[in-house]
């Protein structure tokens, strides 16, 4: 039927770089942080577009965003496909843009074919999935699926005291559907990886069968600030060398559970931090990642049973609490399965990539059968002003949302 | 002959409480930078005491003290003892000040019994030992041995641009005479030990044969900074993961070379320090200590091996960089044995204890014979407002002090 079926490669990238104009920094990437004046540009952008393609606008109380194409039975839920559109402060292209942009890419490829679907066909964008101005991320995906409150939300404040509510107002961008009353027939998120698997593979597409579950952890050990050079070695209580014993030990543990387990010490404090004293205390970060249940609840007894250890073998005092804590994420098999037979029809090399990242999909699979496809991004970096992605990929993708969606609305 | 004579506890302990109200702390500590308003202070208040004793006062053109109690025959170098009143910004009462306060103690004793010495006896305070505010560290006695220039030293500038020239004339300590050329017959120093050896042994007097040689580094591991959940395991290049295994290394190396091989891993730097990324870079110092200069240099050859081997192995960029190296310093003999018999004498315990830290003596040995007494303080701890130290002992070691200088000067 649709087979021969393509998207229009040079209009989605063009479409990309216009929206990364807003909030464009020197570098490449892109400032747009979520409810900034920037924001609100780029979501009036956006929008412009939608209705340009022929779409009805609907916007909820949180500010999440569907732009709606008719379906031949109105009274399906529609398939809906989406991402952000807020960015890191010093963040890239494509992350988030490029699935809410390929979403519309998809309407206006149906469009020029005049091609009709049975279930309508919705983009979706997200209120704040960065999280980067206001806690929590994936703000407007978890009030849409009731992961907290709408209150919860409207009272985040920014470091410089204004609140996600009044934020919203002032944009313009203050809806009045209640979050999650919005129905979801189906629900694809297009995103570049965020990492190296694809790219050092060799491979276009990234069939994501589940998001991993995650902790993170403070970790704070407590020993004897001391002169480096009256204290002798026996009698010191030095809090960093007995620091790097549980660092590596997260990493042993990752490598222990193969291939999605990670472990990561990304943050480190060391105090009194100067050349000549040892160190008195030291508090870092611990993620540690899987993607099943029972092996990232192995990964959190092993960290909790070695510190123990540590603490009796060294004497010193040492914490660990657990202070954020998401159970890995499935995604339904029907979705997974429309990605995977898309990606076969159009011949694209495939492999399964696993999520290391949250996205907004996560909390769509809480009401609806959700998936996720995945496209290269250069060295897999991301967060980054260099983030950057090959044209070819990005259509790639793009026609592979377009076949997925196209099987569930049709 | 004088074995009887003892110093006076009471009015020791009574000038060193008296002195550390001038910048005293409401932690109980001392905040007297040098060069300050507050270290005039200081200054006037012993320079003040000193010619209450009788003593001429001499100041040399960085602003060390010389003040002077006549001996017999004017004409032998005099036996000088001191230290330095400028503290930390969050120092204590005992660290300088002891060994100032406890040398014009002397005196005062002397005075009271009024026992003439052969040779002059000297009471001398250096300018910025500390090198909190000007660098670098042990500033008056570097210059007066020649280390490095009345120049280097005049040019030093605090965060403000203030100099030290410009700050000594203003304090009106900028003297006439040419440091280096004041003589010096023997020089002794009294301090708090800054370390737990005496008081984890139980004992009142260390007797100081050397102060330990030291090399700094700079190390700077750089890996690629990537996102903690996409990036599996076998892609990595964490560069913390890396340094762990350096940082424990420079422990490692220190325990091969005991009893005073030392290693500290002191000051870290993690790159971008977010909880959920990989670190990229890491920078950290490197404190190697030994009392032996074969010692030291094999320690130093062991962490550049070590190094190049995990360079090797990890394939991460690793730059090591020496940026400091003072080599051990032996004291003489003669003022060695004469604190042993002083304190032999006296009737006190008593070990050696090498000293782990730097002190202006290191820079008198190098232009006449000098030594060291060391008495303990609470858990080791210096630089600190809760520095402190049992008047029983500070009044044992400044009876060494006397009777170390009257068997030189006698």
């Amino acid at each position: 039927m649709n087979n021969a079926l393509r998207i229009n490669g040079p209009r989605l990238w063009q479409s990309l770089m216009d929206l990364s104009r807003i909030g464009g920094t020197a570098k490449g990437g892109v400032n747009r942080l979520a409810l900034t004046d920037l924001d609100r540009q780029g979501r009036d952008l956006v929008v412009g577009w939608g209705r340009d393609a022929g779409m009805t606008v609907t916007i909820d109380q949180i500010g999440n965003v569907f732009m709606r194409r008719a379906g031949r039975n109105q009274a399906l839920p529609p398939i809906v496909s989406g991402s952000h559109i807020d960015t890191q402060p010093t963040g890239g292209k494509f992350d988030g843009n490029y699935g809410v942009l390929a979403a519309l890419e998809v309407v206006r490829t149906l469009n020029d074919h005049a091609i009709e679907t049975e279930a309508p066909i919705e983009v979706a964008f997200w209120t704040n999935e960065e999280g980067s101005r206001f806690v929590p991320v994936m703000m407007g995906s978890g009030v849409f699926c009731g992961a907290f409150s709408l209150e919860t939300a409207y009272a985040a404040r920014d470091v410089d005291g204004k609140s996600v509510g009044e934020e919203l107002a002032r944009i313009g961008y203050l809806g009045e559907q209640v979050p999650g009353e919005h129905p979801i027939g189906a629900y694809f998120e297009l995103h570049i990886e965020q990492g190296p698997v694809l790219e050092d593979a060799g491979i276009v597409i990234g069939v994501v069968p589940a998001v991993m579950g995650l902790c993170w952890y403070d970790c704070v050990v407590s020993g004897m600030e001391a002169h480096a050079g009256p204290t002798p070695m026996g009698l010191r209580r030095d809090a960093l060398q007995v620091s790097t014993r549980i660092m590596q030990e997260v990493v042993a543990i990752a490598n222990r559970y193969p291939p999605y387990g990670r472990g990561t010490v990304g943050m480190v404090q060391v105090f009194p931090n100067s050349r000549n004293v040892i160190p008195g205390e030291v508090r870092f970060s611990i993620d540690l990642r899987n993607v099943s249940i029972a092996l990232l609840d192995t990964m959190h007894d092993e960290i909790v049973a070695f510190v123990a250890q540590v603490r009796g073998d060294s004497g010193l005092g040492i914490t660990l609490e657990r202070v954020s804590h998401f159970l890995p994420c499935p995604f339904h098999p029907e979705c997974i399965d429309a990605v995977r037979s898309a990606t076969t029809m159009l011949g694209y090399s495939t492999m399964d990539v696993v999520s290391g990242a949250g996205h907004d999909a996560i909390y769509t699979a809480r009401l609806a059968p959700s998936g996720m496809i995945f496209v290269p991004c250069k060295d897999g970096i991301s967060h980054n002003e260099i983030e950057d992605a090959q044209p070819a990929h990005v259509e790639a993708g793009a026609n592979v949302l377009l076949h997925a969606m196209l099987a569930r609305a049709t």
